[in-house]
């Protein structure tokens, strides 16, 4: 945890985006001052830019994913690149090409940016290291999903003003989660206090290294929260054996207006979606006046027009 | 039925599309005019207009279709709007997402338009309710499918110059079918005399209320028509024992030769397509003179480019 | 096989590109010439021309491709076409409609180009006569890869500054693969000497009679080659008794070190993709110095540029 937070940079220095870890705190703050300035672009009737004219940006996504692709390719498109995508089910992949392969392929076609979604922590960034163009990180296994944690980053710095010692609480299934792991990171990078509450089957060993508290359970977890961040359980990546019962797992883990209540008064509610309503967040939580559900998707468009725009500030130019 | 038909409208006054239901005469007569000057649109070389610029088109299909979403889009293009394909098998639905709560995420990235098509009845209007931006039915379990009934129209009036007093017979499974719905209503309210006929399993109790005469065997139903509308049949939605047999479907109610010498000589004859050939039709009638059916499909682009662009007039401008 | 090759026509004589043959040869050079400055736009960092801009592109794939499809598509987008892309699982063919109808569905949308792929040979051909656009096939059955052999001949021209009296050795399954057919045509027509090497089973009948030399072991097949070209091993189109095994397969007729030593010293490796690395190539090969492959992906989008730059020319313009 940084005592001090440096003002944002004044150019992003990395070529990709690979992960929260590796930023310097200045990088996160200079993107989530970009994505600020992105979000009027979005609310304006006339949403064009045309930064990325003339630039070919590949969503490869090896898991099905509605708003993370759907946040990508309205973010390209309304910076005015041509946005192909490509996913998993009608890929070579079927045919036994090898993901290096199929990254070499790509990059012989000359795009500029390939976001990349996949199912192995690690994929995206050996991928990356086989092309010449920028790569985005959508989420590789267990890994990390770093423009999830920054459009959780811009929302709660446009409601709390900040994010430096603020008590932010991460509920739910940590272990599965790349959204836990990479919110972590940077929450610490910018000086947060971070809580995690899970069973004891869905939190990583030495998860505590990472510099978080674990709490076993919701009281201990949300008192003096400011945040509370509930993930969605995986049950689609849970083996037989440690799948909890839906029922067993709202009664102790579910987010409800009782276990809320636990946390500040004006602590707000986080989720990245899609929810599993009355099995993590009771609807009546989620779609009440802490929830900040709606907005995180908001600025879900926005952060990622910020890292593309910042990415291609990289490309070469003439 | 109208005895006189009012004057096209100058602006369409909705910020949706959910249905012909509620539409007066002026505001189909409006829309169909504006379709008139689309078709042209489409037969130039060079069919790019900027009206629908920097705006975001999402078609959101919970439901598969060539035809109908392939039309929306190549529409909105047309009009120069960035469009964004969702289809249900790649979406959160598989996920346990709700409707609403896929709205209100697509909401939150702010569309312009939503085009939807969903297998149940009455989904696209809850959607509505819950979006910020204009909504466009593009079929709703057996509802409606206001576009189809706009495009049969516009086909019609090309052909007969008028809508009014003329004989137009559905012929088919009407009991399924959105399309006979929206053109029940539409021909109802610019005042074409409409006919139904169909076998008693695949005819919805009270279609008599809505303002049609129905006929039980296909001589009674084509005498004297001007427009034959053959419907498909869907077997997809039947359930056992009232699945008829191919066969026996076809003496009794598939379009040949015969059957039309019944109606008008020069009756035309329209299918929404797609058809199975020799079921519900004789491939000599549907590649046939008096066969419509190709013109549908360019109408349906047609009348697609007039309603996104009718509804572009209600988004607020700057 | 042509003794003296002419120079490049200066304009493409015809509406569609449906194969190799039937084209003269200064129709390919012209082809291979204009993708020599597509390579070009490709490798600059605005990469949009404006030659289709207002031009509706459809890319029907009735078989899943990514290389192929994501090539037209990205060649379309920087020529600034509208490219819509349907793919057979979300088509219509589900419900029972046959080609011809979904052809003349897309027709009359006025669409000015469909490049499409299907499985039965022929089928494209049959889909161009329903249609008042251009149509390029992008592979149909074992019969016709037209694009594949051009973006195969511009490789081979830029490194060895021509195709005439270059001697070029295809190997591997023969009897599927509509690439070698159509690189077979394409190399006899400028002029260069076409050897053939495949096990007994993977041989069509009456090969001898396109023009090349059948040779039985890939010894005699690479003597003196310029050029080795590998075939993918397509078990998914062959049935059951005539699979070979793979670690057979690989020992007689994969690409390895030893087996290319019998080609010229300089000769260059291709594969038209997706690999089966171990299979027909080995990973050292295919990765090699010698090898061309990804080279091959890069020409693909810079030749389906030129393809449809050159068919824009046929469209009507005002």
């Amino acid at each position: 945890m940084s005592a001090s937070i440096p003002p944002a940079a004044d150019v992003y220095p990395h070529r990709h985006l690979l992960g929260i870890e590796g930023l310097q705190p200045q990088d996160i703050l200079m993107l989530l001052d970009r994505a600020e300035a992105a979000v009027e672009i979005s609310r304006q009737v006339e949403k064009k830019k045309s930064v990325l004219r003339g630039r070919t940006q590949i969503n490869l996504f090896f898991e099905a994913s509605t708003r993370t692709q759907s946040s990508f390719e309205i973010a390209g498109k309304r910076l005015g690149a041509d946005v192909m995508n490509m996913s998993v089910s009608s890929s070579s992949v079927k045919k036994g090409e090898t993901l290096i392969d199929t990254a070499a392929t790509l990059n012989a076609m000359h795009p500029d940016i390939i976001v990349v979604r996949h199912h192995a922590a690690g994929a995206v960034h050996l991928l990356a290291q086989k092309v010449g163009c920028s790569v985005i990180n959508a989420g590789d296994g267990a890994h990390e999903h770093p423009t999830q944690a920054l459009l959780d980053a811009l929302t709660i710095r446009r409601h709390k003003g900040k994010i430096a010692r603020l008590t932010v609480t991460i509920c739910g299934d940590i272990l599965h989660s790349r959204v836990a792991r990479s919110n972590i990171i940077l929450l610490n990078a910018l000086g947060a206090r971070v809580k995690v509450v899970a069973p004891a089957t869905l939190l990583p060993s030495g998860i505590e290294q990472m510099g978080v508290e674990v709490c076993r359970d919701m009281r201990q977890g949300l008192d003096g929260a400011d945040i509370v961040m509930m993930l969605r359980l995986q049950r689609e990546r849970m083996s037989g054996a440690f799948i909890p019962s839906v029922r067993e797992y709202f009664r102790y883990y579910g987010l409800d207006r009782e276990k809320l209540s636990a946390a500040k008064p004006d602590a707000l509610v986080m989720h990245p979606g899609p929810m599993n309503r009355g099995v993590e967040i009771d609807p009546e939580i989620a779609d009440g006046p802490q929830s900040l559900i709606r907005e995180q998707v908001e600025m879900g468009v926005a952060v990622r027009m910020a890292v593309l725009e910042a990415l291609a500030a990289h490309l070469p130019t003439r």
